[in-house]
């Protein structure tokens, strides 16, 4: 981890220096569960976020070590982004994320693809972010989310 | 969930509205890692968190559910704090957060107990979440952290 200012030594305090915004836990959702990888990807996601916000978090992102950005081979105006090791070790956090939303999800009528989702987590949520682990890793994330 | 406004359907970006945020995340690893309970136990942890920031965040759990307070018995002029069950289900998100802090821990000389706690989590993690979920319900809660 790199250029991160240590508050504590707590290593929860520590992580969440890093990472405790909402947007920028967000883009890293993104990137795992719906498999973006480009600026506008992030921007029209209808969650709202603003343009000056979005470039900050990715900056931090990739200055803290998180992500790595680099030109985009077809089109050499555009920056693909992608999780570092670092990041990828975040995979759990987002799975228990996910995994406490859906159980207080009472009020939404989910498609059934999310309920089948949230049911292989259950089933072996060791598999499960294996499995999502490996389509980051390939740049091929499926759309959980 | 109550009082909560809704940014997208997607669970993690809802459970991230309401806790998606550096100090509220430190609160609440300070009630599950270090039994906190009081308002002045969480301003004197070191962190530096100001107090209008402690006081807004502290009333935005309760408002969300996620922590319930009543004067506290033998002082009848100071509060109480304690998680619900909405709370204590995301004991699981700071036990990973807690498993990646450690991995990236490089630069710090921990203490013993610390090594020890994160051997406990590896060796059975749903045991560790069990015993911090069950000394959370009792209010007894060991430093942790």
């Amino acid at each position: 981890m790199k250029d991160v200012q240590k508050r504590s030594e707590c290593p929860v305090s520590k992580a969440l220096d890093v990472f405790g915004d909402k947007w920028t836990l967000l883009i890293i959702r993104d990137i795992v569960f719906k498999g973006f990888r480009f600026y506008n990807e992030f921007l029209e996601t209808g969650e709202g976020i603003a343009t000056n916000v979005l470039s900050d978090r990715l900056k931090k992102l990739v200055q803290s070590g998180f992500l790595e950005s680099k030109k985009y081979e077809l089109q050499k105006t555009k920056k693909v982004y992608r999780l570092t090791e670092l990041g990828i070790d975040l995979i759990p956090v987002l799975v228990e994320l996910l995994v406490w939303g859906f159980k207080y999800d009472d009020t939404l009528d989910l498609p059934k693809e999310k309920i089948s989702v949230f049911e292989k987590i259950w089933e072996d949520k060791e598999a499960f972010i294996a499995e999502i682990t490996a389509s980051v890793r390939k740049y091929d994330a499926t759309n959980y989310c």
